[in-house]
């Protein structure tokens, strides 16, 4: 770390900020969630976010899980964002922790209106989503000049749990070349049969990253048609982050973290690819 | 800052990590990226790269401009991928510093490709990209439990520098119910004209944020129907991010950095708005 300072605001007692904690390498957290962890008296965190960057609390800052696991019960959002009150009527300094950005599909605006609601004072923290950041450490990036001039980011489930059923998926499925999918391992099936009926190809190339950015990342390179099936095979385990779309080719050139651990990268995949396609 | 060390990978002579810087408040830098300020020989940036977040650099890192900007001339992507390569093969610690995410029509893939065909070393370190960091400063949700379970990112301009052609701007329209745009200001006026041409209201909720994050950062709450002449008519700045879609409509309740500075916020603005539109 070099030594100029920066003027970062104070986490104040009585207030909540709402922070994204990136997809799990505590080195993709910001420079103001880090200041607030050294300032917090607690943490509410969910299960997304790592260990690594919750050891970088201060010490005697207190921790409570709020969030969905297997095995245990899961808080409802209203006792979250209740308990989020309490704490701060109690004039605690309130870190609200959350895997990746606290706006991408984090349910972070519901918890903001409540302190609203409830007169808290609060600040929102961008984090790092692991649909742009944890691809990137996957070697696979969101756009890319010969691919896509635009990329759409799904959740795989709505509040009930289901597959979004209010979304037009045959429009999903012609208009961004690349789109990314949220917690979607669980039905991954049925919207990967979706996307084939709205058009799309069954070998166009899908990766499902699960754990990424983390020291368990892992790269399932497949297609739309197998996806489902192969994650089954490989057990797959969630949270998972999945591509669709030629970018994900891309990854032949750019897995740069594979490279630092030995992997040959070729300059031009997309390129190779034409070629081979050209007989 | 608090005293746990993090285990920081080394930015070694001879290698180039492609950066972002985020959207502007230095604040919104990443750890490593932070780190990297802290190491590099020299940085290359582009336009969008904030002085606060040059200002982090170390005393004696050189700095190179390599962005598009009015009045200067710009270098070619090609020249851009030449220098690095020449910076690293010099045993440079190269640091290449984009705006946002370098993955997020940043253009970090290309750079990276050519790293790899001239075989330097390179590590890959994402930004908050400003169409959700950025929105996250006006106020604005990328995603919201009661409006989307889909959010599209759309580039404004091809490499020639008019709207991309290739895509399908109906299926675009139909599709996500957010749709940000990036560099868009240019062509807002036939955008928004293909988007209501393909089934989006006139009369949804447009907001052009301009130089998001920063101190000079402006709103303009609009409509789509109306947003390229209010655009005009405001003298509206680049780098702007649009929003479109009824999230934008959530500002009322979360611009929290209007509320430091004495804005009110309203605990459910969509609540509002359906009781207003009940009668």
């Amino acid at each position: 770390m070099n030594k100029v300072p920066i003027d970062f605001p104070e986490l104040k007692p009585g207030t909540v900020w709402l922070a994204g904690a990136g997809p799990g390498d505590p080195g993709l957290l910001t420079l103001l969630a880090h200041h607030a962890l050294g300032q917090a008296d607690v943490i509410v965190h969910d299960a997304l976010v790592s260990e690594g960057v919750l050891a970088l609390r201060r010490p005697g800052c207190g921790l409570e899980y709020a969030g969905k696991r297997g095995g245990r019960p899961s808080p409802r959002q209203a006792d979250i964002s209740h308990r989020l009150v309490l704490l701060a009527r109690a004039g605690k300094r309130v870190l609200r922790l959350k895997g990746g950005d606290p706006l991408v599909f984090g349910r972070g605006g519901e918890e903001a209106l409540a302190l609203v609601e409830a007169g808290v004072p609060f600040r929102i923290v961008p984090g790092i989503s692991a649909g742009i950041g944890g691809l990137a450490y996957a070697g696979i990036p969101v756009t890319h000049r010969d691919t896509n001039s635009a990329v759409t980011f799904i959740t795989g489930h709505d509040l009930t749990g289901a597959v979004p059923e209010r979304l037009d998926w045959d429009a999903l499925a012609r208009g961004a070349p690349v789109l990314v999918l949220y917690m979607a391992l669980k039905h991954l099936d049925r919207i990967a049969a979706r996307l084939i009926a709205g058009g799309r190809p069954a070998d166009q190339a899908v990766a499902i990253v699960s754990k990424a950015a983390t020291p368990d990342q892992q790269v399932l390179e497949t297609t739309l048609g197998r996806c489902a099936a192969e994650a089954e095979a490989h057990n797959i385990e969630p949270p998972c982050v999945i591509a669709i779309g030629e970018t994900v080719r891309l990854r032949a050139g750019l897995d740069w973290l594979g490279a630092l651990h030995g992997r040959t990268l070729t300059p031009d995949p997309l390129r190779l690819r034409r070629d081979r396609e050209a007989g």
